[in-house]
């Protein structure tokens, strides 16, 4: 049976000063949640402003996108952080995120971490322990987005967390549930009707549909989609076309979660 | 008469990273109220966290003081900024300072602008109205704790916001009711004994008595001491021993608000 | 008679981390001498040593293109730094990117002030004097780029430096020799014909034509160009065509210098 | 046979802006190279300039300290960069450090990875190949500072680098010739005297001597000591007196180096 409501999630907010980065626009006409930079990889304090601006606008839920400080390397770069210091910067950046969130009259609903952190956050326990623990400090209220089946996702449940469960629309999948790495063949679904079918696989199994074809049984709760490039947002938008065709809801995050609780 | 309660205020918070600064726990023994860095002229998220928790257990008030981006200058550069950045800027840093004194268990009660934004914002009314405008669009609740008789006092004030005037235990006024200038002889009084009598006089006479010995009567609700330097310390410790041995209640930011609205 | 060597100059290497920005390659093959940033408003490491490198390929002159600490407002923002730091931040950026040269087997020849940091040492006789301080300090023998007029390019007279005067290919000037604000209609050619006449008028003349069509006799050097969109591009194509079938000759920076003192 | 002649070696130039680090002064009185932070981890331009003028009137040998970029973490914090990255940060920072020496009249004779750089790259041999080459492609005749039996030591003689073998005052080291890691009891001696015998036999021995007691043959040319705190200062001071005393010639790092060729 198919599931029948979904979040599409995708990071926005990715401009810096003068440099312009990303479809923020486009994105929000396709998307129903959006990861939104935090000045520590990307997006100054009036990117920021701006694009919470436009995703209440677009009904698009508003997410905390915090990174490791690291703008030069758009936070990609692996970094070794006193836990205590990684803490304190992921509230700092959530705590400046919802401060653009309570201007602009709306409020925060979840937290995604970024680039290299939230891809050592997957693997690493104790990484993933100090993300959840500083989300936990500041509001345990608000919604870990974290990919299903990696440790965060396992670390966020284990504090009682609510825990969104993302796949990823363009990459494939290791029969043990991990990504298959950007260094191999076939990681990358660069095809809108690969990414179509990859995503509609998933939907209609209900899990996660690995590269040799196996079914891993995981209840996921959002798809991560890209807006780079005119491509990207091809692939996006035919993702949402066809999801919508197959009678599918698409919903900002907490909307999900809570029918899923339901 | 005299004044029955007043709030003392100090800069918190500003050390950063391997760099100390400061004698935060002596003067959280003095004063009621903190104004405590928030990253951008110093304070890195971890300096904020742990001065937060201090300033909470010392039962004293939290304050954003917020800066114009400049860690190097230590906030006392004079720069140029659009209204809309600089708004943000604000909102970024008094939601970043929220979020540590959320994960604390705290609350903020207070901004007092740093450095240079704080002198341009006392004579220019463009660049008071966004410090102004930030507070209001972030928590209106805030109180803005700002130099008595200043343009930016005038600002919150004709905004709606509740607005503490401060006074400076170790500067002179002229007749205008303005600090002499640093640079004129006599601005600064280096003496503690000196001090002690400046503020036991202002606060006996209810408005600031200048340099020449005039009295202007305006309303005051906290002094501002400084805590950089043993000297500093003895200063603020002697303001402290006199005025409650005058009988004065010395209590944190919200609390002499709030007897002044009674 | 018409002027038989004249450089094209333009800012380079805008780039930062993985924000793109500029026509740089299409920009080498039009112009003759390159100002790169230095990591201060715009260009990391990377971004500096790979301009250096296709610069020199394409037989550009090097120039370093220095700026006031704002990477988030790109140089464009005023501040107020005491002489001895701005001294220090010039000779910082000019070293970093003569490091980049000394990599590449090149060698800087000249100095271009960027953004707010130019146009406020173009008026300021005091700012101007520290910037020319910081070349003298780090290498007497570096070329001063300044707008021809300017009290930049005065003071590096004054201080025996070679300085190279510019003209704005896209900017009309008063009769006092000054560029029109560019609050004021008028102030900045759109088209290509426009930019293409007034260069060709004022090359033509030996002098700044003014936007009232009078003549202001002065020595120049340099055409300041850009590549920031299509346009800019197109302008200065045709800007470049137009000169070389007047039969000027365009060179780099030091070998139209030379021409001017034989 | 006592070694005639050796470099005594320190971190200089770590204050930044506002806030204040170290020694200098007193350290300039006691070593013969001074390692100078490059604004990524210490040290703003304006201190850079005014330890390298403090260094040249001590007649103290200029190195270039790079670092990581990490103000906040004093470039301590582990880092993956990609190699051409870090080559060019490398570049920039020497670059600006030697920009200072040509400014003030010196000139670099030496470079000391800083931090974490430095550490990684003792014992990872890409890395260490990395802060090579940038070495090479700035001046190949800079001296290379780097731990005695170290990779990066091993990197730079392969690459044909003048390599400066160093041993540290205050560690200890383990019979595989590596620092006993600062885990471990006994990693640091913190007693003047302690670190005075440490050194005695190293330089008696040439070579290290472990903390078994064992004698590891190795030639070394500079003695790594710290200014941080009174304690420091004290050993440092303790350490000259004693070589002097010995016969033992302290040189500024090239005549040492010039030494061990003759």
């Amino acid at each position: 049976m198919m599931a029948r409501r979904i979040n599409l999630n995708a990071d926005l907010g990715e401009s810096f000063g003068a440099w312009e980065m990303g479809s923020d626009a486009e994105l929000l006409r396709i998307v129903g949640a959006a990861n939104i930079a935090c000045g520590f990889h990307a997006g100054d304090p009036l990117v920021m402003r701006r694009t919470v601006r436009q995703a209440l606008a677009a009904g698009v839920s508003l997410g905390a996108h915090p990174s490791f400080p690291d703008l030069q390397g758009f936070g990609r770069r692996a970094m070794q952080l006193p836990p205590a210091d990684l803490e304190a910067m992921l509230i700092y950046q959530i705590g400046a995120l919802n401060g653009m969130a309570q201007a602009e009259g709306g409020r925060l609903t979840h937290v995604k971490p970024h680039g290299a952190l939230n891809n050592m956050a997957c693997e690493d326990a104790a990484l993933a322990s100090s993300v959840v623990s500083a989300i936990c400090a500041y509001d345990p209220a608000l919604i870990l987005l974290a990919p299903a089946l990696s440790k965060l996702a396992q670390a966020g449940e284990a504090a009682g967390l609510t825990v969104a469960a993302e796949v990823f629309a363009d990459r494939t999948y290791t029969d043990a549930g991990r990504l298959v790495p950007r260094s191999q063949l076939g990681a990358v679904l660069h095809n809108a009707d690969e990414c179509v079918t990859h995503v509609a696989r998933m939907v209609a199994a209900g899990g996660i549909v690995t590269a040799s074809g196996r079914l891993i049984r995981t209840e996921f709760h959002s798809i991560c989609v890209h807006g780079d490039g005119p491509q990207a947002l091809a692939v996006a938008t035919a993702i949402r076309a066809s999801l919508l065709a197959s009678g599918v809801s698409l919903l900002p995050l907490p909307a999900v979660l809570q029918a899923s609780l339901d």
